[in-house]
């Protein structure tokens, strides 16, 4: 296999790994070198003590670690965070894999308060996983509020370069196979930040977690696309970040369009080839 | 927009929901009808106990439970079950998106020393999780053990077939493009069933559950195929099923291959236009 100069260098051993596989081609079978997208278990902690285990391609943990408290509701803003840093082992070594994040006393006595089950167990997360740890979806629908409507308008232009930007940009999809794109971008159009990850809602807690520590939250002005379909955890992320526009590639589900017309989002999905359907509150969506 | 009358059949409205959306094509925005893929919640209770909340699309519903509770570890056969069915409301009415389940005595008592976590809390499981309310990755890959060598043999040419039988079987996924689909063959490309679902992991639960009420199990000559891409939870719920292959359309990720390896399972991804990558195990696989 050869790789051209440029598909090197977006090759970072962290998130694509090499193997050798057998590659059957009709009746014939030949050893060859393969690309993986890395998959890794990550912890997130809460004054040293185990929140969640979330499946993830490394990068951006800590971004990862900020976005999943703000869209499970545990922070409210980055003024609820003290400090964060790779959590330590016992002889004082950095754990690559292990994110330690400290509240603010009010904070943790408040999400203690609210998300008590949350802090009596460790859980685990898949990589594409949003719901862990709620006790039903009515309450997860009651608990958050909708958006306050606004006068925010984005061109259906806007929205058409929505895609070739996040394409444009996704340098590790092409090659694996198995990357999803998460892009934040202003009402303009204009990319703020593109993660990826073999999990959806990762690829989205990091772009929000990024605004977060960037000082760009509130995302009151902003698009949230996304590579793949919508799924209702994909809404509840945007809603819980105040999110008012997100666009995908592909298709959303029934439960996604149905948060998003209560929670005030404007949902567009099959943004592609300079077409797009809007499935929830067309009036921000103008001609030019 | 017009149907075609095979179309039109496979609606099923539990399955695929029609709404009006706002389409635009360049600079033009027109009313018309769309369809979405139902996602709703799903309750699985063990002894009227609610035990998980998971996100699917709703049919098959039985079949997701027995899947769900075999790939969770926590029943190893159809005999573990007294008892599944819609579980009933105070007034006696069954309830639609409610299956309850009843365990063997033995098998309740071992489940609850088992995992013990799970017994003592509601989870909701989003459609995309398989990893839920588990404490650690370790945990998971010292309880599950491999699969013993075996002298299964599957031709190149069989592989070939399962991405055409998958396709030519999927009716709703090319409609609304919102839908995973999993399907379980024979070692000879024969297909069992196939299921379709939002979540990848139900399509997968969904198939495992047919074969443990059709008396198909164990599966220790069938291949598992699935739409997408391979998760590490995808090879998880294969490894508690003992399932010994497992083919994609796209591709797996390091962990499904770690996982793969080490549980003796053939791994297969990109299997298309007569060609495919074997990542594990590819001894059981020859050339005709």
């Amino acid at each position: 296999m050869t790789l051209s100069d440029s598909w090197r260098s977006a090759l970072d051993p962290q998130r694509v790994m090499e193997m050798d596989v057998v590659r059957w081609q009709d009746e014939d079978a030949a050893s060859c070198d393969e690309h993986l997208t890395v998959e890794e278990p990550f912890e997130v902690r809460l004054g040293h003590q185990s929140l969640a285990v979330i499946m993830r391609t490394p990068g951006h943990d800590i971004e990862l670690a900020l976005g999943f408290l703000l869209t499970e509701g545990i922070i409210q803003s980055a003024e609820d965070i003290l400090s964060v840093q790779n959590d330590q082992d016992e002889d004082g070594l950095p754990l690559a894999n292990v994110v330690n994040v400290t509240l603010r006393h009010a904070t943790q006595q408040a999400a203690m308060q609210a998300h008590p089950a949350t802090f009596e167990r460790h859980f685990a997360v898949s990589a594409s996983c949003g719901l862990c740890g709620k006790n039903s979806i009515a309450d997860l629908m009651l608990t958050v509020p909708a958006l306050e409507p606004d006068q925010l308008q984005i061109s259906a232009e806007t929205c058409y370069g929505l895609a070739d930007q996040l394409n444009a940009q996704q340098a590790v999809f092409h090659h694996t196979g198995g990357l999803h794109a998460a892009g934040l971008f202003t009402s303009q159009g204009e990319l703020l930040t593109l993660r990826e990850d073999i999990g959806r809602h990762n690829a989205v807690d990091k772009v929000i977690g990024y605004g977060l520590s960037n000082t760009l939250f509130p995302y009151n002005e902003h698009i949230l696309m996304v590579s793949g379909r919508t799924s209702f955890e994909i809404i509840q992320k945007a809603l819980l970040a105040r999110i008012p526009c997100v666009a995908a590639i592909s298709a959303p589900s029934s439960m996604a369009v149905e948060l998003a017309e209560k929670g005030g989002i404007t949902l567009i999905g099959f943004l592609r080839n300079r077409s797009m359907n809007v499935y929830t509150h067309p009036e921000r969506i103008v001609a030019r």
